[in-house]
Parts: structure tokens; C-alpha cells; sequence
């Protein structure tokens, strides 16, 4: 068939924050468009347009509007069109996520950053899976892992083609990468671990509450994801365990025990200081056996074994060489790139490479 | 429409060498595959068998026939299946590349590793992405740079979302990357140069003939290749030069001119330590800046210029701590990945990963 001729895809968008805003703005600008942008919505309000496309006025069109979501009703409208569908999810909704294998039985791809499915509850990550089998609808989430970066179509491929992976390593938290970029350079001494969370925090590369990135649940829900991907693109079984959730990741939390549960941002980062000892003293003994400390996280295929935490890596090692600002570096040891792993990195987050990993799993499509 | 009812794709693969055989073997070993091995020509034989697909046996099926390969006669018999069908080039030559345009018309998609059309004369060139776009056959060709890495999907993904590709940068040949990890370390001494070479001959690292390697062809057809991507792809036209072909590359070979035109490899690493002086004072002029020397393709967009050759970049530079043995590496600068650039690194060379990056073109038609 022509590409002249394909239909295009309707695209229905929810979730018009940071990513989803540049998502529609770098859709909007490609040429002779293979997409009809027909709805979007925030959490306070949607629009449906199924005759002419959205388009640059989507800001306005949507805040004049005085339609409350309602996803029952998405559903029906789609379905009503009789066209090729996409829902692309840019909340980080548990809620939405819960509606893909709906979508995904209606024969509608799906395709999110969100990382609330795949690395949550196994029901819905299994229910994910059988949807897409049975109505050939595509389940795609490149950018929930190193947003922009090719990790998972990668991993993908590596599999799909029959390559064993022995093990997937790497630091997958702007936060983290940035965190210990600062504090761990193979010096014996440095800056202080309260101070570098500090200023990661005023930058704005922290959440607000620093506590919701020390905790390694983000590098555990990626864990997740990334192990669920081999296991279920693998032919045969493969030792890793089948995890409940991302909460059956080995996670070693960075939050001292006597500041687990501080409710605000503020508490915690003013406590902070009574535990720079303990991080300096691991700094020291790292640099002692000429290491740095990074936070990692890791899918041991090989060992049967899912695990976030800090780990220590010699000065000439990538992780300490290469890597540098907030950047993400993922290495995938297995059979065919061995003993050299396939190295991928660079930004893992921000709004305009995350709605590129989105919008190239759109195009996907195509 | 379900996968389950989906069309299979009937493949013809000409050229059963060290890749050719290699994907034949990944290609069989997927579970319940979406592909029917329908032919199968070396430059001897062929084979053609549209009822059972070939399986296990190919080898000696091929080897059995007496009929030689008529390549007007493939594309007839491909015709008249009236199905889905890929022809997957694996030879190294121009005279099956010159076939592309006609496949591509005819609706079968075309796949290689093979970087004679993509970097050649740019009327081929140019009948590939006219008889691609009016038949909608897709051309992919991702095994011809970096073999399995992501290099192409991830530059073509980039430029497709609307990023501006700044500048892509790396070291694109295997044998270039082991002779200067070798030869270049950021001392100011180290082995000779014609010695780096011979043992890499002798490791089978090189072409027979070492020239084949130092004259930088294979670098700049690859920058032709990622050039054109560009290009093609991009929404308005860039500063890029219209390359004629890889020739018009800016290519600054290593081979001394002295021994231009040698015709034996032997000759050639009898005659190469008679310029080890040359390449040493290199090496110390670079390590006087604290630098290391590596062959390097680059295709400088903002600044309209696709070169290849010698440069220096700082003993701290990825270049030099992060690569190694006979590691392709390429940095992506653009719009979104900046100052830091997007990496990829790994194995750019061996049967198994191009024939990954071969089934992994493949398996993007489905
Ligand atoms: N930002 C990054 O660098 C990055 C990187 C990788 C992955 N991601 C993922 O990308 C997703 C979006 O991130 P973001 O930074 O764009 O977040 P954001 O700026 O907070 O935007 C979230 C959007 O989702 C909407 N929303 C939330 N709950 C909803 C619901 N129940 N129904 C409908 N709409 C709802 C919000 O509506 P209102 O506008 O009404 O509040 C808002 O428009 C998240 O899953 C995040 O983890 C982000
Ligand atoms: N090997 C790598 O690491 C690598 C990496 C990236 C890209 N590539 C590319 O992959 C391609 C294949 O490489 P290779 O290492 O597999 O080469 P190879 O071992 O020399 O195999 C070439 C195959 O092509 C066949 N052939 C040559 N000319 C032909 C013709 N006119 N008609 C039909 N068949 C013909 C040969 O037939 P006979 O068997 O009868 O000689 C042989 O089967 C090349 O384009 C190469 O540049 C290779």
C-alpha cells in the first residue's frame, strides 16, 4: 500500500503537562502529517473534534472548554470513528493506566512515558499483554525509560532477534546521576551529601519532597519494566524473577531510617546534615579502593536478580569517566556483545526528549 | 487487524556469507515466525521455493542446486507470489545494489547491510527514496553503520520528531577504533605504528590488504550514509553539502602517498615502518596537549561539511577513557541533547551483530 494512502492515525491525547505539551507541539509540526489529532484532555477538562483536526489553537480550544473528562465517553467516541486509534497517556496516573487494557481490547495502541502499568500491580501488566496479543493493538512506552534515549526498543531488538542478555546495568535517575556526579569523584573528600541534595533540589532536579527520589522507586519501576520486557519478549523462560510489582525490587533506599516518613521537603532536607558523616564515610571508603559510589540499578538476568541501590565502580569506568550533569548510561551485557556491553546515554529526562520517545513510538505506527 | 491473521512476509536473501548465514540462522530460530524463507542466491547458485519455506537444512538445499542466480527471474517469481515480500541484500555489491530501485517499484521492501547504494552515485541514491515513496516498499539499511547498534533508527527518530541534528561525531570503523586504542593512549610514546597494523592484520581486524581500512572509504561511506538520512528526512533543507557521492567526502586517508597504489597487503606492511616516524611525532604532538589521536568521521551540520580523518580530542573526552578494543562509538549533538550528546557505543562489526541489526529491520515491517 502507497504511504500516500494509509489512513491516518487519530490521536487522542490525555494529559497536556510538560511532556504532553511538547508532544503536541512537536506533532503539530510534522509535515504532511500521518496523525488527526481528535481529542485532548487535562484533568479538569477534554475536548473531541472529529472533523477537522486540532490544531495550534489546541491551548485555547481546551481551556474555553466546559467538557469534564470522562473516559467511558473517550472510549465510545473512538470507537465511533471507525479509524486507526492511539491513546497517548502523559499523566502519571494510576487511574488512566488502568484504562489501557480497555483501549488495547478495543484495538486502540497505546502509548505513554507513564510508568504507573508496566512496573505496577502484575494483573494489570499481564492484562496489558493479553489485550495487545488478542486485537494486535500496540502497547508502547519507549520514553518510561531513559525518556528519549533508545533503551527499550533496543532491549527489543536484542531479544526479539535471539540475543541472550546477561545483564542490563546502569544509572537510570537524572536525580541520582546528578547527585552523586557531584559528591563521588574518586576523591577521598568532597562536597557534603546534604549540600548536593540541596542544591539538586533548588535547581529543580529533585521532586519536591527529595525523599520521592532517594527512596530508588523510580530506578525500581524502570527495573521493572525493563525485566518484564525480557521476560516477556523472551522465547524461552529466563531465570529473573516474576516480580509482583516494582516493590518486589531488591531497593536500597538512600533515606536514613530516622528520616523515613519526614511529611515535607523542607524537614527533610533540614535533617539532612545529621547523616553527612555516613555518606562521606562510604565516599572515603570508596575512593580508598580507587572507586566512586553511584546509584545503579540492575537486571541480572544470568544471577536471577532485580536490584536498585549504590554500588561502587573503579575512576576508569564509564560510569565515572563518561558519565556527566544528569545524564542517564545504560549497558547491556549479553551473549553477541560481550565481553563489551552496547552502551547507550545522555539526557533521561526532561519534556522535549521524553515527548520525543513518545512521539517516535507514534511513528512507529505508521 | 490481529497479529495472529496477519500476512507472513515471504524473504528472499541474496548473499548467504558470514552474515548472509548468520541471519538465516537468527531468522529460523524465531518462534512462530512472521517470515517465509522463500529464496535463497549466493554469487553460484540459487534456490527458490515458494510452497514449504526453507528451513534448517538451507545449506545444503543451496548447495545442491545447479541453478545459477538470474536475478530478472527472482523478481518475476517474487511478483507472482502476490504477497508481502523483503529481499534482504547481504553481499557487498554494486551490481545487486543497482537492483533496489526496480524492487522497491515493484512493492518489496528492501533490507541491507550493504553500503554501496545508500553511499554511492546520487542518482541511485535518489531512485531509491523516489521508487521507496510511490510504492511505499520501505528501504532500511541500519546494519550499515555501527551493524546492530542503534545508530540509524536513533538518527532518523531524532530528525523525524523535528530535533536539528547540530552534529554527528564518532569513530565508525572497528579497525580504525583498535589500531589507535592501540597505537594512542595519550603518552607521548607507545608501540610503532606499522606494528599496531600488522597485528591487527594478523587478528583479522583488517581488510587482506591494510590500505583497504587507512584510506577511510569505509568511514566516509557511512557519513554519506548518515548524511543523506538527514536530508531525506529533514523538514526544510540544511546546510549539508549535495554529496555526489561518498567520494566527495572530505576524506583525509592514512596511507602515506608514498605507498599509494601498492598492490599487495604484504608489500604494504613491509613497506609501513618506513613512516612510523611520521605517525610517532603525531602521537607526542598530541600528547603534549594532553591529547589522544583518533580517526574520526564527522558530519558537521550547522557548519555544512562531512568529514573523515586524524583529529585530537583531550585524554578525558569519551573518545579516548570510554572506548575500546574495537569499539564503534557516535555522539549525537542537537537541539534537545545539548551540551550533552546523546552516545551510543558497541561492537560496530561481527557477523551476529550485523545480523541483528539486519533481523531487526525485518521485524519493523511487521
Ligand atoms: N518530565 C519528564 O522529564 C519525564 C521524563 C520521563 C517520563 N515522564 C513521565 O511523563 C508523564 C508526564 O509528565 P509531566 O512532567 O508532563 O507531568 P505534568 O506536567 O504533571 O503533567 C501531567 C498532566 O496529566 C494531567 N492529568 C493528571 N491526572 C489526570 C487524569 N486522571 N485525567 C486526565 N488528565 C490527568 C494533568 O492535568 P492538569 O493539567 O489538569 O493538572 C497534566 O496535564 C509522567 O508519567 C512522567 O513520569 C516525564
Ligand atoms: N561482516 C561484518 O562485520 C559486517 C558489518 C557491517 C556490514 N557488513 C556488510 O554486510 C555485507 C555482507 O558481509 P559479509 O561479511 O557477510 O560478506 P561475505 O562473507 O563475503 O559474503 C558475501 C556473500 O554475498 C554473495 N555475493 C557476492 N556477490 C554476489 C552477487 N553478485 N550475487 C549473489 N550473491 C553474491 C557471496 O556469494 P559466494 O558465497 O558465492 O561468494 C557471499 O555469499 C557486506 O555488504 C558488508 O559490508 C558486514
Amino acid at each position: 500500500m502507497s504511504q500516500a494512502t494509509q489512513p491516518k492515525i487519530y490521536v487522542a491525547v490525555v494529559g497536556v503537562g510538560l511532556v504532553g505539551s511538547e508532544l503536541i507541539s512537536q506533532l503539530l509540526s510534522i509535515p504532511s502529517s500521518p496523525f488527526h489529532l481528535v481529542s485532548l484532555s487535562s484533568s479538569k477538562r477534554t475536548i473531541f473534534q472529529d472533523k477537522a483536526p486540532i490544531g495550534a489553537d489546541w491551548k485555547s480550544l481546551l481551556d474555553s472548554s466546559s467538557e469534564k473528562p470522562d473516559f467511558e465517553k473517550l472510549t465510545q467516541n473512538l470507537a465511533k470513528l471507525n479509524q486507526r486509534v492511539a491513546v497517548v497517556d502523559n499523566t502519571s496516573s494510576e487511574e488512566i493506566a488502568t484504562l489501557y487494557p480497555k483501549w488495547l481490547q478495543a484495538g486502540f495502541n497505546v502509548i505513554t512515558p507513564n510508568k504507573k502499568a508496566y512496573s505496577g500491580d502484575d494483573g494489570l501488566y499481564e492484562a496489558i499483554i493479553t489485550t495487545s496479543k488478542a486485537s494486535g493493538a500496540k502497547f508502547l512506552n519507549e520514553a518510561t525509560v531513559g525518556a528519549g534515549l533508545p533503551v527499550i526498543s533496543t532491549l527489543k531488538e536484542l531479544v526479539a532477534t535471539g540475543d541472550k542478555i546477561d545483564k542490563i546495568e546502569g544509572v537510570f535517575s537524572g536525580t541520582m546521576s546528578y547527585i552523586f556526579n557531584e559528591f563521588s569523584t574518586g576523591k577521598a573528600d568532597g562536597p557534603k551529601f546534604s549540600e548536593v541534595v540541596k542544591v539538586a533540589r533548588e535547581k529543580g532536579y529533585t521532586e519536591p519532597h527529595p525523599a520521592d527520589d532517594l527512596n530508588g522507586f523510580d530506578v525500581a519501576r524502570k527495573l521493572t519494566i525493563l525485566s518484564r520486557t525480557i521476560s516477556s519478549g523472551s522465547a524461552t523462560s529466563t531465570s529473573l524473577p516474576n516480580l509482583k510489582s516494582f516493590a518486589a525490587v531488591k531497593t536500597a533506599s538512600l533515606i536514613p531510617s530516622a528520616l523515613e516518613g519526614i511529611p515535607t521537603g523542607d524537614e527533610f532536607i533540614a535533617r539532612l546534615p545529621e547523616f553527612d558523616d555516613e555518606f562521606a564515610k562510604l565516599r572515603t571508603e570508596a575512593s580508598a579502593e580507587g572507586k566512586v559510589l553511584r546509584f545503579v540499578g540492575v537486571v541480572d538476568v544470568s544471577g536471577g536478580q532485580v536490584r536498585a541501590g549504590l554500588e561502587k565502580y573503579p575512576t576508569s569506568h564509564p560510569f565515572a569517566t563518561s558519565l556527566g550533569g544528569s545524564d542517564n548510561i545504560i549497558m547491556f551485557h549479553t551473549e553477541r556483545y560481550s565481553p563489551r556491553p552496547l552502551i547507550v546515554q545522555g539526557a533521561g529526562a526532561g519534556a522535549a526528549v521524553t515527548a520525543m520517545g513518545v512521539l517516535g513510538d507514534l511513528l512507529k505506527l505508521i
